[in-house]
Order: C-alpha cells, then structure tokens, then sequence
C-alpha cells in the first residue's frame, strides 16, 4: 500500500500528500521538533495548531524513553493522549541521540551498549527496542534504528556501518510488523521509514538507496547529513542519491536545516524537513524574516515599535514589536523566548506553505530564486 | 473627585469598583504581577486579558527604569502601548526594590542614594524622580514613594522613618499633580495611592492613617507588611489600621499573599492585592487548588490524567493533565513552567471573582470558612 500521493512536479521538487491515520501531511513539509514531548520555548501543542501552522510533531525517541518512559506514556494512551496533539507525530530512532549525548557506548552487531545522559544506567538499544518504544509511544511514523557515523568516518568504516545499518532495517522493519499485529499496540498503523546512510561516498550512497528502496517502506530518509559536511557536499550527496530513492515515496532529509538548505533540497527532491533551528536561534535571539535573519539583541532595536516583520501573521508580529522582545530578551524573561520561537516556527511553516504553492502554480525555480536573493540580505532592517 | 464606588459591604469586607482612564476594576481584586513589563513564566498580556481573567497588571518601576528605562519606554507612548495591555496598570513606586535589590544605598531626606543592581551605577531616588519615572511609564496607578522600614526594626526608627514616608507623600503629591498638568504626560489622569507605614506599632500606624487620609487621595496602601512578620501579626495590623483608612477608598495590601492571607483581609476591609506567589510557586511546580496545594513534582502524579483541578477553567486544566505536567516540569521544560503559571493566576484572579460574588449575595463569611477549611486541606489530590 502506498500512502504517499505525488500530486505535482517541477524539475525534481515535489508536492504531495501523506496519508495517515492521524490526518494528511501536505508536502514538503517541516516538521516542528519537540523533543521531551514539548517545543522548547513555552510553546503549547495548542499554540502550534492553533497558530503556528504545524503539521507535524517530531519527538525525540530517547529523550521520552528516560523519561517519563515509553511504557508509561503507552499506559496512558501513547504519545498523542499524553501531550494533546491530535496531527502527526514523527518518532526518530533513538540513534542519534544514543550517538551524540550518551556517554560510554559500544556498537555491536546486536545493537547498541550506553550510558544514560541523566543518570549514567546502562542501557541498551537494538533495532528491537527501537521499534518497541516507538510503538509504545504510538507515533504517526517511525524511524528505523541505524548508524549515523561520523561526518569524516573512513570508506571502510561507513561501508561496515551501511551494511550493518541494512541488516538493522530489516530487523526494524520485522519488528514493527510484529507489533503492529499486536492487540494492545497504541497505533496499529504505525509507518516505518527507511534511513539513507553513506556519509560522503557517492557509491555507497547509491547503493544504499537501491538497497532499501526494494523494501517498498512507506517512506525514505537520507541520513547522516548536517553533521558536519559543508552545504555544497550535502547538495551533492542529494543529486546522486535522492534520484535512487522511489519518487512516489516521502523523501525525507534529516535534521535540515537553513531556509537555503530547505529550498536547495526541495529542489532536489526532498519533502520532508526537521531541524532545531528555529526553535534554537529563536531563544538565542535570532529570528528569520524574508529579508534575513535580525539579532532582536540589538541596540538597533531598542525603539523599533514595527513588528519582527511586516505582514507575519505569527503571535508575536500580529501584537508585539521588535522594541518590546527585545526588551524581554534582555531581561532574559521566558516571554521573549518564547514570542521569537513562535515567530521563527510560523516563520518555517509559512514558507513550506509557500513552497507547496509555487510548486502547485509552477513558479517554484521563481520562488526559490528570489527567496535565496532576499534572505541572503544583511538581515538587520 | 472620588473614582472608587463602594458596592456592597458584608461586615468590614468591600466589594466596589475603582473607575479609571483604562476601564473598571472590580475589587476585592488581585494584581498580577509582571516585574519587568511581563509576567514571569512565558505568560503573555494577550494570555492575561484573554484567558487568566486579569484586571490589573502590576509593573515594578525601579525594573523598567534600570532596563530599558522609562524615558525610552514613554517615547514609545508609555507602558500600555509597549507592552500592549489596554486594562489599568498600577506600578509601585521603585521603594521596595532600592531597599531590596540595590547595592550600598543611603537613606537621606532628599532621597534615597543606591547602586544598580545590574551594572552597580550610582543611582538617586527620591519622590519626584519616582513619580517622574511613574509618569514616563503611565500607568494608571503611581504609588507613593515611602520608606520599608526593617521588620525588626524599633520603635523611634520606625517613629522617624514614618515622619519623613509622609513630607515624602506629600511632594509625591505635589509632584505628580504637576507632571499630570504637562502638555506631553503620558497619562494626564495618573491616580496615587497614599502608603501606610508604622511596622508593627499600632499607635503609629493609625496616626499616620489619619494623617494620611486627611489628602483625599484616590486609594491608600497598607505596605511594610509580608516582611517578615507572623500572619497573626499581620492581621492585627490590618485590625488597627484599616478603620482609619477612608472605607468610601480602595485598600491596597501591598505584596500579599496566600489565599488564607487574602481572605483574611477581605474580611478585613482590603480590597487590593499583588503577591509573585502564584507565579514564583508555579515555576516551583506548586499548584494552587479549592483543595489545597498540589506539588506537580511528586512521584504520586506520573500517572495521573486528571488535570490540576477538575472544573478548572484555566488553559491548563482544559487540555493538559497532571501527567503530562509533571512530565514537563522534571524535564526543565519552560512549557510547564507556563502551564503551572498560567493555572495559578487563573486560581488567583478566579478566587477573587468568587469573593466579589460571595460578598454581593451576603455570604462571604460562609465562602470564606469553607475557602479556609478546603486550603488546609493535605493538598496531594
């Protein structure tokens, strides 16, 4: 079954539709990252449907695995009960995390030996377990459990690993199966998606994706990018790979990224996005426009009562003015934080919802070229 | 003129309306409190007006005058159109903060002489620059500039410093009646509420309450309590002082308190309040409720689906659970700060709604016993 609809081209971008059981994901799309089951920034899963535009959830799979834990949130009705959001939510592995935050860890056939970030216990992580948290938690879609190597990872060493990555997504993909036929399980139609690994190595890369896609998942991600690699090499790695993956299947290009990298990926075929960015830069003070990025720290700011950009129909630009969160942002109150993280999300979605639109009328080389002109300005208007 | 309205009295408790530029305030009444032009905790004034059935809004001048300072704030049109909040304002006077919060400071006739708690600049505060600061800001209420003397401290301090709180009164007086006649005032109809001082000497509290009273001024403040004395002491003050405060004014306890603390002084003939309880407590993960205070930490609720309080009408209760709450708290994640916060002055700001109706239909007495037997309740619902 294929729950992905291809409904418009132009060159490589795509716009589509996935179908699920928590409602349809229009492409491409960003999905909103809220790690522990929340948007960092006191943002509620009311605000992001009511008003950011969201259309999907991404939660981090280990962060809700130690804690509150996976089973208890099954016990309460999964992830959607327990943090009232009733769209779609992505679950990733639990890889990444197990890679970049826990402590001592060993890679083994089996899967993967670690410490807890919070308390040090040992843990442990398989393509099994993987699976069965994320069903536990009972998301939309699932991502198989792989290795994400190092950005200057040797060929032999990502060659070991792709292979490795392979046999963990058949286990993955046979886990889920099995949970999926369970009577108690939280979302019997829980997807899996594929992950595309092969660091900088075009042949690895290739083969990988003809590899997984015989699988005819539900949808494909290409791993392992934004660790580290410049933005040329990674538009590179989606020229020689994403041709390789099915068309009439979601792409989805994990953990990007800028408004550029968003658009120069569109245009290679990707649809689906996530990255910590807006949420990130927005505390930090940094907030996205169609003319750039503008440090709301600045003393530029101080008397500014325009809005963060004119025209944004976000909670902060529809009230606020740059003068008041920048006030807030100084004083280190939550409130600042929190309007440039609304901002900044609204920001990503309007664009993705942008995107969709030139993509449906046509004028997607159009649109890119001139939003690529525009934020590539100074940014402090 | 006299802008308060004396509706409906049940023994010494008020229930009345103060009439100002910016609309009714309908008291008893509690005052949110947000230091630095917000409230602490993500809660934003489209929240307050919208969701948490706030009136007032509490503004700390000595905060705004350090950062970003009220001469840019009042260029900006004031403290209304900056933080867009169209209700009444009430800013203290800055007092309490130089006392408080300031480094090495000299208490003299003119004034007091202090140190930025932020950049350790010499700083002067006396009576006109506090109504200057007031003004600039333009909030409805500017509070006299006065003296907090030390709970502990005697008799003929307290005697002295009582003496000059009134010279000062009086050019705070003189002061913003001529600020308020300015071509370019923010607020031509700013309102001062008088201060009560004598810490726990009665004598010198009710002679200073005669003293003051004789100014007609629009409302009268009992500050100099909640520092450090027990409630019984308290209460006693309250006892002894609020019969020579006009009764046909507001009564306005400065920083209080529990909602026992607030019962007792409606009871008492008080009918405005400010406390950071409900906030500061909220970022703690206490939770007030009709049934005592819940500690949204504790084990007890990991499981727990109900909200806070069930029949809350709060953003909190209305959506999320106790579960899920907890979750966020022990996660460090700002949202649940904002859960706990915004359920809070929900429980405040309501409570008050429930005296004001309890004293129109006669039976406060009755709602305050059954308010003060439910509270003391263990609380870990």
């Amino acid at each position: 079954m294929n729950y992905y609809e291809l409904l418009k081209t132009e060159g490589r971008a795509k716009r589509g539709v996935l179908h699920t059981i928590h409602g349809d994901i229009q492409t491409p799309v960003f999905m909103n990252v809220g790690t522990t089951g929340t948007i960092k920034g006191a943002v509620t899963t009311k605000d992001l449907a009511e008003n950011l535009k969201s259309q999907v959830f991404l939660a981090n799979t280990y962060h809700l695995h130690v804690r509150t834990g996976d089973e208890v949130i099954k016990e309460l009705g999964g992830l959607h009960k327990f943090m009232v959001w009733d769209k779609p939510i992505l679950t990733d592995s639990g890889g990444f995390q197990v890679y970049s935050l826990a402590g001592l860890r060993k890679i083994k056939e089996e899967g993967v030996y670690f410490s807890s970030h919070i308390d040090g216990r040992k843990l442990f992580m398989g393509p099994e377990e993987s699976m069965q948290i994320q069903s536990n938690l009972g998301s939309t879609i699932a991502m198989a459990f792989d290795e994400c190597p190092p950005a200057l990872a040797d060929r032999q060493y990502v060659q070991n690993s792709v292979e490795r990555t392979t046999r963990w997504l058949l286990r993955s993909k046979a886990h889920i199966e099995k949970l999926n036929a369970l009577e108690d399980t939280v979302n019997k139609e829980q997807l899996l998606f594929g992950i595309n690994q092969g660091a900088i190595y075009d042949d690895i890369r290739i083969d990988h994706a003809k590899r997984i896609s015989e699988l005819d998942l539900p949808g494909y991600a290409v791993g392992g990018l934004a660790v580290g690699e410049s933005a040329e090499q990674m538009y590179h790695v989606l020229d020689v790979t994403v041709p390789h993956l099915p068309q009439n299947k979601p792409t989805y290009l994990m953990g990007v990224g800028t408004p550029a990298n968003i658009l120069e990926a569109v245009d290679r075929g990707v649809d689906f996005f996530d990255c910590v960015y807006p949420t990130r830069n927005g505390r930090h003070g940094h907030a996205y426009t169609h003319h750039g990025r503008l440090n709301l720290k600045n003393k530029a700011f101080e008397k500014d009562m325009r809005p963060i950009e004119e025209g944004c129909g976000c909670p902060a630009c529809t009230r606020y003015s740059r003068a008041y969160i920048r006030h807030l942002l100084k004083a280190d109150e939550m409130t600042g934080l929190r309007l440039m993280v609304e901002h900044n999300l609204y920001f990503y979605n309007n664009m993705m919802e942008e995107i969709r639109t030139a993509i449906e009328e046509g004028r997607f080389a159009a649109y890119k070229a001139e939003m690529l002109r525009c934020i590539n300005g100074d940014g402090d208007i």
